[in-house]
């Protein structure tokens, strides 16, 4: 059964094309983006600003179909695409974290942006420390990576 | 423009009613789940096992509606919607991070789940320490919480 969601806002960010991107927002320390929220939802910002870092969950609206297996950018060994944050999925559902710097009516200013311009916003949930930080024993093939993630810039693999 | 996604899988706790629930997955350690994923996406699930922690992204299947502005279990104040994690919003998308215990075929073990039996699952991602650990300066309305958050449990305020 088909479940459908309709974009809340839009986030602009410098990004035009899926090449060159960073592949994760920690990785896009300071790139500043704006999220041009729906003027009807504005009420719902009440005490967002109290908050230094939230949760965007967007489509990947450029994406099309997927793969059950791919080659992060990260690393150059297949994995399933739950054990990666690649964009080609079952449901084409991003998630990141970005730095909230300031509210303007319907206008956020964020930092740390890692998606391309005009991605449509499902959502925004606030980051909070008590629930979103958790003691991590393994992290997979991410600990085998010898590069710097956060230096890591996508290809065309996913195009 | 409506975006629609469609089910991965079937995620199943011990929660059959909306009421008495953790309201964090913080708040639930050690509760099992399990995860029933569609077959046809097993091979999705390579190296996931080799993670301790995932992000799941869900639909909050019981909610109708939204509210802009709600007065969360763990408050007595209003807040904007996209200040809370409660389940009334725009999009009905729901976020939790479990600790996942074991992988046999389509079926996963998890631990701390916080949502309903029989939620629709939409994605899953892996947790990643460098990705989703974030220096945090302000948590707003979170920070005057008195009582502890863990052991808060839900009402049917949003029934």
């Amino acid at each position: 059964m088909a479940i459908t969601f309709n974009s809340i806002g839009t986030i602009q960010t410098p990004f035009k094309s899926k090449e060159g991107m960073p592949v994760q927002s920690s990785g896009s320390k300071g790139i500043k983006g704006i999220i041009v929220l729906k003027k009807r939802f504005i009420k719902g910002l009440l005490d967002l600003e109290h908050f230094s870092h939230i949760h965007l969950i967007y489509q990947f609206h450029r994406s099309e179909g997927f793969d059950l297996q791919v080659i992060p950018f990260l690393d150059n060994q297949p994995h399933g695409i739950f054990a990666t944050r690649a964009p080609r999925r079952p449901n084409a559902i991003g998630l990141s974290v970005v730095k909230l710097i300031s509210i303007h009516d319907n206008i956020l200013e964020v930092e740390n942006v890692d998606m391309l311009d005009g991605t449509p916003l499902l959502d925004i949930k606030p980051y909070v420390a008590q629930f979103d930080i958790h003691k991590i024993e393994k992290s997979g093939w991410i600990n085998r990576i010898t590069g710097n993630p956060n230096e890591v810039r996508s290809d065309d693999r996913f195009s």
